[in-house]
């Protein structure tokens, strides 16, 4: 049961030779969440030894070039290697024409079917749900329609004790009633409690995506509480005005954010390409929001560890 | 005077982590002239040292994804940057929606004028001249309309003999002609031959562009001599039925070509990505046209050394 999110790539408009724009991969029990997917990704995929086949779901936050670049390579390669299987995409309106013209243009029929999910660019709204987790929009402020987004995983069932199983002779069929909290009744019709069959369920995980936006103080409702929040912090504080006038945030934002919505972790990305020492927007950020790091290629960040 | 072609992608269809989709660089006295844009040509380009803003002039021979899906990107960065001076672009018609499409939906008025050059699919045309350069299409045969591009050097200029200048006393005014074959006529009246101020002009460079392409016979007549000829060899010849099929090329196509036009140096490229062991494309090439060579990643062909 894993949860665990891949950054890809992390920097802003300009990519460099070691910093790739925004895409990010969340596994939630093995299904594949691709998050942005910018110029490089499907390489940055490979780099990262992830399957690209393996993902279904694909969301674009919003339609600036350093996130959605590589999603029209990517979606050709998935095609190239005989994919059958549905591909979910969800975005703002206009990425569906761009990606049909340039189809209809190298006379591509894609051998899968490929969902477009609009995302309402002034909703909430769920944009999938199974049983293990639900994913919604977040209203984002930038200098075009741009969206978050939130993962967020179900209740988790309460975990069996193996040796009561044996115990106790429990069939197979009776196991999912007491992972939900049931009580067993056993052979001899004795009451076994639910209490001494299982342990606590682990704490649900979550996840909120916020790039490329402004602080929105609307959203710390929203993401009260979350297991690790991305924010962009496209700037320094002394760099706010020109944050404020490009719809982005600074790294005092992004850990205000992160402070008022009491989330576990904050990791701050989406770096503007003129910092080289990204150490010191590390620094900065941490002087509001300490448990902050720092995504950067191919850095890791496992739920179940924060 | 440099004549120079540096190989910045030479994959076909699918991109892996060492080999990337189509893009050339050809430098022609430091007129920087970029053939295909395969995804992530802007990062191949800074891996290679060339200042992505010294290109003024843009050719794509198709519109399959792996010869243009960098462009986007690349204009963005250009764009970025704080370009103002114009970009060329030839390439067929489609491709002009595409990037209009894109910067519409993310709000972009373009900084520099983006002059777009269709490029006629059924005609051979000049797209560029200049005082150095001519620049024509070729018609290839692919799946979708496919141009070929001929780069020809105008005829050079000779040398003059720098100790002749000295010794005759030439003004400067008339070392243009000079260079142009004419004679001299010395202060005391007396005609100085040009033979003998001046140095054979070296013979002027050319360059074929063969992508994506069967073997196409008309064109032999047009690139005969020619200094070098890439051509894709996206199959060896056991799978000859299957180039026919996609509208492609084997090994031995290229190497036939090569050989009928009587080229200086063939270089492949456009290599399926089945194919671990290139020195195998490489050694089957060869074996009909023996000075070919491997585009790989950064490779670079200097025209004066052929």
């Amino acid at each position: 049961m894993s949860f665990k999110l891949t950054i890809l790539g992390c920097n802003s408009a300009i990519p460099t030779i070691d910093k790739s724009p925004t895409a990010q991969l969340l596994n939630v029990n093995e299904r594949f969440f691709l998050i942005d997917c910018g110029e490089g990704t499907q390489i940055q995929l490979m780099k990262n030894k992830i399957k690209s086949q393996r993902i279904n779901h694909i969301f674009i936050s919003h339609l600036h070039g350093d996130h959605y670049f590589g999603l029209i390579g990517l979606i050709n390669t998935l095609h190239l290697l005989g994919r059958t299987k549905e591909l979910n995409l969800y975005a703002h309106k206009g990425l569906k024409q761009i990606i049909d013209l340039q189809f209809q243009a190298s006379n591509t029929e894609l051998k899968f079917p490929l969902f477009f999910h609009p995302i309402p660019p002034d909703e909430e709204k769920v944009l999938f749900e199974d049983e293990s987790i639900v994913i919604s929009n977040l209203i984002l402020k930038h200098s075009i329609p741009s969206s978050g987004f939130l993962f967020k995983e179900k209740k988790k069932t309460k975990n069996i004790i193996k040796a009561k199983i044996e115990e106790y002779e429990i069939p197979i069929a009776q196991l999912s009633s007491i992972k939900n909290g049931a009580d067993f009744k056993s052979k001899e019709g004795k009451i076994i409690k639910n209490k001494e069959l299982t342990t606590i369920a682990k704490s649900p995980h979550s996840y909120a995506f916020c790039s490329d936006t402004t602080l929105v103080e609307e959203n710390i409702a929203t993401i009260k509480g979350v297991t690790l929040l991305y924010h962009e912090a496209t700037f320094m504080k002394d760099l706010v005005e020109k944050a404020r006038q490009t719809g982005h945030s600074t790294t005092i934002d992004a850990a205000t954010m992160a402070k008022k919505a009491k989330v576990k972790k904050l990791v701050i990305g989406h770096f503007s390409s003129r910092y080289n020492d990204l150490e010191e927007l590390l620094a900065e950020t941490k002087s509001v929001f300490t448990n902050t790091y720092l995504a950067t290629d191919g850095s890791t960040f496992d739920f179940d560890t924060i």
